[in-house]
């Protein structure tokens, strides 16, 4: 059996886009007869025919390294639903260079934009998998994606760095983490890093909540807080707000991001000296940690093993402990966010943590 | 409602045990109006009589601490098939003093040694519960126990620093990692660290198939090989052998631990420069990683919200992506072993990963 | 031989400072009859009169805890070159505890300001040690402080994750680095981290410099640039301003940090995706590297030696590879900064690094 | 200006020698038209013609890579002081090398063995320039080589490790670091970790006053001891020894490891829980840390200087905080090993650290 496979990373940096790359590529010269195209930069490669037969070589020492070997550029279509004349002509390159490189299937590491061409490209004819990639966490039908986890240590980390200062100094700190539309790294690193307050986008805060928390504490003689907030995160009347109008308030509020406001806010409602810290970027850069090591290599050789099956039209999933696939067009365009009665919320909630609602 | 619970920490040292006991606590005291006794050095304190009452203070600051503030020790019966007349005193003495410190339940953290004492307690009439302690991820019912995700972080931090030295020398490594019974250390280490043979207790493997893959590689102009060893790993022959059998065989030649053997055969069998690293009980210690930070938190929450509604002979367990507890009846004494046709395995194979049977 | 020893820890967080409090008070209780006094947040706890007798206890396991046990303040003197009434009142006030306390000596950890006041102290006849605290490593007559190699550790591995994004996205990334005067964090860090331009407050730039290297490097085909920019980076025409001039020139167009003002001007000037990163207090708090540790632990027995002598007012210093001391009224209120002829800035030039200049 | 480099690394892999390569390249293209020979596996590649000519881009993203992108192997001469008609081939056919490849200069990388090598060969006429590596820290003439403060920062995390094993179950946990006939990793990593005692190949130690320390510890209810000790220390009786009766008066009573043997020695004679840990070869490998890569690109600049002014014969190194050189053969075959009355010996002591002697 021979295989003439496409690969492309789309979307933001992300830890163990290798890791997968070359799960798919080990398997699949394993298993099979395969060459192996790398498409450069994520769609942008499709639709602008850049490509590269890639050499086993090229697959060897990349498990641990960090960004993407074929590099990785933002989604194509600013527009999903309305795919106007413009997409359709980004659409029939991508179809015309799939064809130019003869490819048996395009494999497609990427997050919920990705997935949503990867899905298009799909219904268009042309045989896709989807690896679900993003440090949020939010793709529906897999329990988990890989670079999640790496993000969590690494916002934990900032967290643990963080809390000594809260606690010398006796302050509030505030903590911005990734996630727009998802709380799920703010969950998970707020509670692994021992956070007072976690603010998520699905759970809108009242800001008199978290300066009970804060008050409450120094009235235990524990002067400081640490508030683990969603740069996604809004306040009550925010989220009855659509989009825009809340864009337009926060613009006149002079808003400078979650944990900036929240900070100056807290500072005049208690009087107690609260900072803002942004870690931004470095929460999706970097080495993979062993456990999205293990689970990259995992989701890589799965859709090897999909390929060897001529399985199409299919993205890569972690249910349980069991790695499974999902029809792309029941998992495209679908976000999953944290349910705000979610068992590690009530956790949370049990032991004392404020969700600030 | 008022809640005095006891806790104790028994078995080998394991990355989490700070982590839940100040999540049964903080959860304990939010709940209900809870006194928590700490129990010193695991059952040896619950048998002698040794113990503090605890302050709430006590539990602050520990999340991220290694070891356990409790102090522990090994399991207090040598032989748990033979209740003999010494473990009768032990068991007699373990209940006077559950009553002298009038507790309402014991919360016992440990593995699989500690869950079958905990049973036993349990069908003498204590009200217990257990909490899944061990780095080795073998206790049944559950998909993961705390402190396994901190040991694959370090056994693959090994893997990772022997890689450099294996390719810069061209050398053969094998890498002993924890686990005499149970593989599944070593398989995620394995896979996470880019091993190219994995041997496991649960597969016995013949000493020249691992050879053949060490050949292979020679071929293949990459020159070294990193092999990952569970400490209970066993060649075909040895597997069947009973155990003691198997003592005797190893004692007699000269037998140093399994990678210095493996090392040492290979050295004679391929003419490879051929060298074993043993990490030890490095594997065990210091701080949890934010996943068994996670892990050990709910754990424990749930340990407290199971004391709230008075359920106990349980053990809290991870089914899938769920918090939830099993009948210590029904798992004590069970060890969790790789099954030879696990998923992982599999995906393992595919990769072109060498189990050397 | 007896001594009663005050101990206080002053100004920002840095890794080290639970370290050197050990190393004081282990060799003080080692070499002679100690009793160690802990003075609460700095000279706040002094000026108010907050403090504890501590036990030798409180000294254990203290050496890797981040941040430090007897909590810290800004400097109490706004303006040391005019002592007002209040700061008359304040110097009062801290002679007065002093005696209270009984103290033989005062040993003060902290950074440039701390050493302004304990130089002060030491005017005023009381007997004072200072200990050179900052991750800026800018205190006069010492190489280095200790918290220095720790935020290092930190800056560069921020820079690292960055990388990998900056490599996949092909994008140009300015990282702000701590230090406001002093840009020895940013230069050590820089270089570590592989950055490509550094920027210091020491040697003004020209953005248009910048620009250049940023073209440069897109024209050989390495499409991603890192900039390393410390918070005190000034341009060529700022450095010619008064600090309040500069200011309100800042004021006025809308700074909002080094970083977000170089990333906006490479975006317009050369048309490159440039994003700013600002890692902030992360760089100052948790727990010391092994480096500092060492460092740290030198420090603090080298001031018990001083005790030990009744050697005062003086500062703990390293020389080369040797601890000693310099005079507090020799080093207080001296910047140590980068000369802009320094051997590692000519080694960075000397391999194509640029500073902007 | 042209000139035309060889560059090899040879002896045990140590975390900076990419680093180290990339400072001598990035530097030597800069400052003059320079062409690159990459030697394979240290002297092996040398002696048996081995090479590849380097491109610019090879140097490329390997400043935090582990390992040498070169290879390395052990030294050729098993005996430096005979140089037998064996050796008088080997040099003859390094100069042949040399002279095929056309070589300005030679630039080798290594201990104290490559060091020797080295110098033999500048005797010989060749133009070489030395690079200080190693773990151990004993080149004379240098403060730190790189690769040193890296192996610090392991050995200390192993320690830390240990440590909550050590408490949690009141163990004494010996510890062997690597170091044969220099102290310094054992003792920068011993006093960073917080080691009990410390023993060194410089300072023979008497098994009684380590029990002593034990004993002591278990005094003051710190039932648990950390020995830090050097694979090359001694007892006092075995210092008295040649080195070949100390090897048969080791091979005699099973010795397997210093480790192992004072951990037996203090279980026998204490009665204590005592254990080994033996990390070995992790503590050479992997990336280096920010302090190794300043340190070996400033070494790397620093020869490419060298070269540029055509100072040859010479190795570079640090003297207080100055990259400065050394003739070769001042330095070579001159081990650096600690003094006994080092300052951080006084220090150690002067805080209660045994050294057990």
């Amino acid at each position: 059996m021979k295989r003439r496979i496409g690969i492309l990373t789309s979307g933001g940096d992300c830890p163990g886009l290798n890791a997968t790359i070359r799960g798919v590529a080990r398997a699949a010269y394993e298993m099979f007869d395969a060459e192996i195209v790398g498409i450069m930069d994520g769609y942008r490669g499709l639709i602008e025919g850049e490509w590269q037969e890639m050499k086993r070589s090229q697959f060897s020492g990349i498990l641990t390294l960090g960004g993407t070997i074929l590099g990785t550029s933002r989604q194509p279509f600013r527009n999903m639903r309305v795919i106007g004349e413009d997409n359709v002509d980004k659409v029939a390159a991508m179809k015309k260079h799939y064809n130019e490189m003869k490819l048996d299937c395009l494999v497609c590491l990427g997050g919920n934009g990705t997935h949503k061409t990867a899905n298009l490209l799909s219904e268009e004819g042309l045989n896709v998998i989807g690896l679900p990639k993003t440090i949020d966490n939010d793709i529906y039908g897999t329990d988990f994606t890989f670079g999640f986890h790496t993000a969590v240590d690494i916002a934990t980390e900032v967290i643990d760095r963080i809390h000594t200062t809260a606690a010398s100094h006796g302050r509030t700190m505030v903590i911005e983490i990734m996630g727009n539309k998802a709380g799920w790294l703010t969950l998970y690193a707020g509670l692994a890093g021992g956070a007072d307050v976690v603010l998520l986008p699905e759970i809108p805060y009242d800001i008199k909540e978290v300066a009970k928390s804060v008050e409450q504490r120094a009235k235990n003689k524990k002067a400081f807080t640490i508030i683990a907030a969603a740069e996604g995160a809004m306040s009550k009347k925010e989220a009855k707000m659509k989009k825009k109008e809340r864009e337009a308030f926060r613009a006149e509020s002079g808003f400078n991001g979650i944990a900036n406001r929240i900070a100056k806010e807290l500072t005049d409602l208690v009087g107690v000296e609260a900072r803002a810290v942004v870690p931004g970027h470095i929460q999706r850069g970097g080495s993979p940690s062993a456990y999205d090591r293990v689970l990259a290599t995992q989701f890589g050789v799965h859709a090897a093993q999909l390929i060897a099956q001529e399985e199409y039209g299919v993205t890569v999933a972690l249910v349980g402990n069991t790695i499974t696939h999902n029809k792309l067009s029941e998992i495209a365009g679908v976000p999953k966010l944290v349910p705000a009665d979610h068992q590690m919320v009530q956790v949370a909630r049990d032991m004392g943590i404020s969700f600030g609602d």
